[in-house]
């Protein structure tokens, strides 16, 4: 089993605090992620700043793009982003046209997608998905359960790198013991620890310690 | 039947490139969107210079949020629009958190939705929602149609004040006549023409010839 990244989720709602978070922790993770807010808060200049703070990471912009696909990857793709994230109900000519334009599409999965809508989407080459357990769901009392791991596992069956996120923290890590996940989001669990860099290195120590 | 509003779409790379367009037709139009790839771009800077040159428009940030729609809401009603749009897969409690904290918002339709969910969105009180045309559908050859139509008036009819945009310009407006539009949503229709303020006016005159 290959081990998991962990994915820095910088959902931030200005630069400053993006930046006095990455600084902390981008030396530890796998992957950083320049969160939806941050995006359009600061536009295209977040991407770029963390690009020029640690040009060999791999850097996602979560744009959860839902239309012209082909610009806003092409944006991202030339602001430094790597992944670019697309919302499951975009249409399959919008997740092609943004295909060409970034290095990798991740599809984030979202209320009613279906087997079917991901089998279409492998069948164009997509290779990412994430699963994601929604904030606001998360605060309306909804949690990780059994329902979940086996719509994780489903999806790594069809051939996908799956990543997961949604109110992670170091102890819910072992929900997903022998289950290949490709990559662990946290954002609070980490951000908003005491010691960030600290709550970073907790969860690679974790993830070496089940998958390693 | 109600006069059909007109929205200028400014789905430009930079912020000058949206003022200048915006600068010549803000006066003719009725509701100006500042588009995902300007949001993308530039942040809620392009809210706020909008704002301050219009400072009595409708101002749509369309955002297709698809997750924390407390704070994407927040930060977008704090930049000085009106409305805010989600994405139909977006869950309810993300819906009903973005809510909160914007005058209105607008339930962009893309891909499977469903009258079912839509009926959830009354339920909590969404009153609007926009039928969409992907823009990489357009491309890919799709165009309006019966079925579109239909669609848009099943809507109406259950209560919503429906956007239609999508490829649209003074010609295909026709297309919709008899039925209670809200909005007209324009984008090269009017920038991409050799005169927009022409452009936008002639958008203008036609849904007053059709619907006035």
């Amino acid at each position: 089993m290959t081990l998991p990244k962990l994915q820095i989720a910088l959902d931030h709602n200005d630069l400053e605090g993006a930046l006095a978070d990455v600084f902390n922790v981008g030396d530890v993770v796998d992957i950083i992620e320049v969160g939806t807010i941050l995006c359009l808060q600061e536009g295209s200049k977040a991407i770029s700043c963390i690009r020029s703070m640690y040009p060999d990471k791999i850097i996602v912009a979560d744009t959860k793009c839902a239309d012209a696909g082909g610009t806003v990857a092409k944006n991202v793709s030339d602001a430094g982003a790597d992944f670019m994230t697309v919302i499951c109900c975009a249409t399959i000519p919008t997740m092609q046209a943004a295909q060409k334009e970034v290095k990798e599409l991740q599809v984030e999965l979202y209320g009613d997608w279906t087997y079917e809508q991901a089998q279409q989407w492998r069948d164009i080459g997509i290779k990412q998905a994430i699963y994601h357990q929604s904030r606001d769901a998360l605060l309306s009392g909804e949690t990780w359960g059994e329902k979940d791991l086996t719509k994780v596992k489903k999806l790594i069956d069809m051939g996908f790198d799956v990543s997961v996120t949604g109110g992670l923290n170091v102890d819910t890590l072992k929900l997903f013991e022998g289950i290949n996940v490709y990559n662990f989001i946290a954002g609070r669990g980490i951000s908003a620890a005491e010691n960030p860099k600290q709550a970073a290195q907790e969860f690679k120590d974790e993830i070496k310690r089940i998958w390693g």
